[in-house]
C-alpha cells in the first residue's frame, strides 16, 4: 500500500495544493476503477472518470469478479438501480476488495426508499466501505438504520442532523462519510470538513452524485491512507468543473457537457484559485 | 386525488393558457415519477423529468413497489428493453397503481415487433393505464391485437389509420392514447386532439419518444382528473422545448442538449406564443 | 443476398469514392441493425446508428430473437458488460444471423479482462462473426485464445503485434478483423488496411469503440459481399466525424457532441477530402 501514498499537507490552508496533487496524481497513473453501478449512471459516470484521467471499468459479472478486481485499484458500488440479482455481485466484490486491502466506495442511493434498500445497504455497510457518499436524507437514514439513532431527526434534513448523523455512523463502522449538499461535509469521525464548490444546477442534472462517488474512489485509490483528504479533493474537483460549466451553461444539458469539459481541462491556477474546503467545529 | 386537481380550461383557445398552468404546476410540485424503463432512454428521461421540474426514480426491482411506489405520484412503463424477468415488475407496479388510483402512463414501444412483446404489451393494457402513448405502428399493432380490429390497416401507417386504431383503442379501454408523429394526437375515444409542435429531427435521438412518455406521466400526475388535456400538454411542452433548442442545433446531439435545456428554461410567454393544439374533426 | 451489393470500387486511390458511396447507401436504405450490447453504449451506439442515417434496435430478449432477429439487416453484439444470463440471446442471434446469412459483428471489449469473458467471447467468434473489431489488447487476447499463437506478444501491444494477432485470427476464423488505435487496421487476412482518421480525445469519450463497431454493422449490412471495405468506411467515417468535431470541441464531451452532429451532417466534398485509408505492408 505504501507505494500508493502519495505526500500531502494536511493543513487547512493547504487545501489548494493539495487537492491539486490528488487529481495530478489521478492524471499521471490512471488508477482502474471497478464501477459495480446503477443503469442511469453508467455513462456520465464512466465519462466522468475519464475526464478525469482514471481508467473506468464497469464490470458486475459476479463470475468475473475473482478475476478482475485484484486488478482494480479501487471499487465503486452503487445501489441505484438495485435488483436482488446484482447484490451478490456487489458483495463478492466489496469482499474482495476488503480482503485485498483495496479502497472501496459505496454510494446508498436513495437507501430509505424501501427496507429491501436499506438492507442490501446495511449489508454492504458492514463489508467495510472506505468512503460512504449520498445525500443528507440518504446518510440520515443509513446511519439511523446502522448506528441505532434515537434522537429524532426532522423530515428537513437539516444540515446539523445530517453532520451528526454523518459523524455516528463514521465512528461506528470506522469509515469516511461525505454528506452532499450546498456544503459537502466530509468526516472520519473526529474531523469535520466542508467542501464548498459546485453550484445549485449540478442537481437538475441526473446521476452527478453517483459520478461524484465515483471521483472519490479514483482519488482514494491514489492515497488511500488519506481517504479523508482526497474524498474532500474529489468533492472540491467536481464543484470547480461544475463552477466554470456553470459559466458557459445554458441550462442543465449544456452544464453537463460543460462541467465534463472543464474537469478534462482544469489547470493547476484554477484549481489552487477556487479550491473552497474548511474544517467545520 | 381531489387535492391532486387543478383549474384549467378545456376550451380550445385557451390551450395556451391550459399548457402553461400544467407546466408550472409540475414545477411547483415536482411530482414524483416512478419508471420502469428500457436501458437506452434512462438517462434521458431522468434529465427530461429533472428539466421540466419533476422528480424521477428509476426503481424496477419487484421487492421494492410495495414500498416504494405509494409515494410515487404517478408511474411511466416503458417495455423497449424488455426480457422476461422485468415483466412482473412492471405488472405488480401497475396493479398497485391501479389499486391505489394513481395514474400510470404505458409506452409500448416496438409493440408489434415479437409476439412475446405484444403479449406483455396486452396484459399490461389490460391493468388500466391512464395513458397510453406510441408511435402509429405501435398504436395500430396494439389496437389491432387488443381490440380485433378487422379493417385491413396498410403498411404505410398513414395518420388516418392511426386516428381510427387510437380511437377505437381508447374506446375500448377507456383510456388517453396518444399518437406521435408530425402532428401528435390525443384521444379519449370521442373527442381527438393534435398537438403540432416539434421538429423532426427529434426523431433522430434515441428516447426521446420515451421522455415525452415520462413527461405526460409527470403532467398527469399533478392534474389526473383531466389526463387528456395533461397530455396534450406533455406533447406540446416537449416539441416546443425541440423548436426552441431547434433553433440553436447543428445536428442531433446538440439539439438533444438544447432541447434539455429549452425545457427547463421555458417561460410562460414563449409557451402562449408557441402552443399549437387543435381539435380534429 | 445479391440485391444487397452496391457497386464499390476496390482501388486505393478510390477509397473517397467508395466510402461516400457505403454512407449514402447507409443514409438511403437505413439499415436495421440489431445491437445485443451493453449498458454503457447503448445510448451513444444508438445515437451514432440514427446520425449515420441507419435504425437502432437494442433488442436483446431471448424470447424475441425468432421474431425479431430475421427482419434486421445485420447483428451487432458487444460483451461490455456481460453476465451469464445474458450469453444465450447473443449465441442465438447470431446462430440465427449465420442461418440466415444476415452479417454480424462482434465487439469482445475487455476479451482478456477474465477467463469468464473470454470463453465468452471464444464462443461467439466459434459463430462465424462476419467482423470482430477490438482495441489491440483485446484482439491479441483473443487471437491468442482462438488461434493458438504461440509467439510471445509483449505487454504493450505494439501495433505490429496487433497486425499479426489480427491477420491470423482474421485467416483462422474466416472474417475480417479490426483493431482500433492510433491508425485503425483492418484485414481479412490477407490484405491489410490502415484508417488514418480520427482524433486522439475519442478515446477520452466511453462508448465510442462500442459505436464505431456498431456502424461498421450498418455499413456491412448495405454491403455484405464486400466487408473489408465497408468496414474501413465505417471507421474512416466516424474518425472523419471526429476530426470535425476535434475542430469545436474544448473538450470529450462536447467533442462527443460535435461527433454525432458531424456525423449526421457529413457531404460528399468533405468525405472525399478527408478519407485516409491506405494499404499496408
Amino acid at each position: 500500500m505504501e507505494e500508493n501514498t502519495i505526500e500531502v499537507q494536511q493543513h487547512d490552508n493547504q487545501w489548494g495544493p493539495n487537492v491539486w496533487t490528488h487529481l495530478s496524481t489521478v492524471r499521471q497513473r490512471s488508477p482502474l476503477i471497478q464501477c459495480i453501478t446503477n443503469f442511469v449512471s453508467m455513462d456520465l459516470m464512466a465519462n466522468t472518470l475519464l475526464s478525469a484521467g482514471a481508467s473506468p471499468a464497469m464490470i458486475h459479472s459476479l463470475e468475473e469478479i475473482p478475476d478482475f478486481t485484484p486488478h482494480a485499484h479501487a471499487l465503486c458500488i452503487n445501489v441505484g438501480t438495485l435488483t436482488a440479482d446484482w447484490l451478490p455481485a456487489m458483495k463478492s466484490a466489496a469482499e474482495l476488495a476488503n480482503r485485498l486491502a483495496k479502497p472501496w466506495v459505496l454510494d446508498p442511493v436513495a437507501a430509505g426508499a424501501s427496507s429491501f434498500r436499506l438492507e442490501a445497504c446495511l449489508e454492504l455497510v458492514g463489508l467495510k466501505p472506505t468512503v460512504i457518499r449520498g445525500n443528507g436524507s440518504e446518510i440520515i437514514a443509513l446511519s439511523k438504520a446502522s448506528v441505532g439513532l434515537t434522537k429524532g431527526v426532522d423530515s428537513s434534513h437539516e444540515s446539523s442532523d445530517a453532520v451528526e448523523a454523518a459523524t455516528s455512523l463514521a465512528q461506528a463502522r470506522g469509515c469516511i462519510v461525505a454528506v452532499s449538499g450546498a456544503v459537502d461535509i466530509i468526516t472520519d469521525g473526529q474531523r469535520v470538513g466542508g467542501a464548498q464548490n459546485g453550484v445549485a444546477m449540478m442537481q437538475k442534472i441526473t446521476a452527478t452524485g453517483c459520478s461524484v462517488t465515483a471521483l472519490i474512489a479514483a482519488f482514494v485509490a491514489i492515497d488511500p491512507l488519506h481517504a479523508f483528504e482526497a474524498t474532500a479533493s474529489a468533492l472540491s474537483i467536481f464543484g470547480i468543473a461544475g463552477e466554470i460549466g456553470m459559466g458557459m451553461a445554458k441550462g442543465p444539458a449544456s452544464l453537463r457537457m460543460h462541467l465534463i469539459d472543464s474537469l478534462y481541462g482544469l489547470d493547476q491556477a484554477t484549481v489552487l484559485h477556487r479550491v473552497n474546503i474548511i474544517s467545520l467545529p
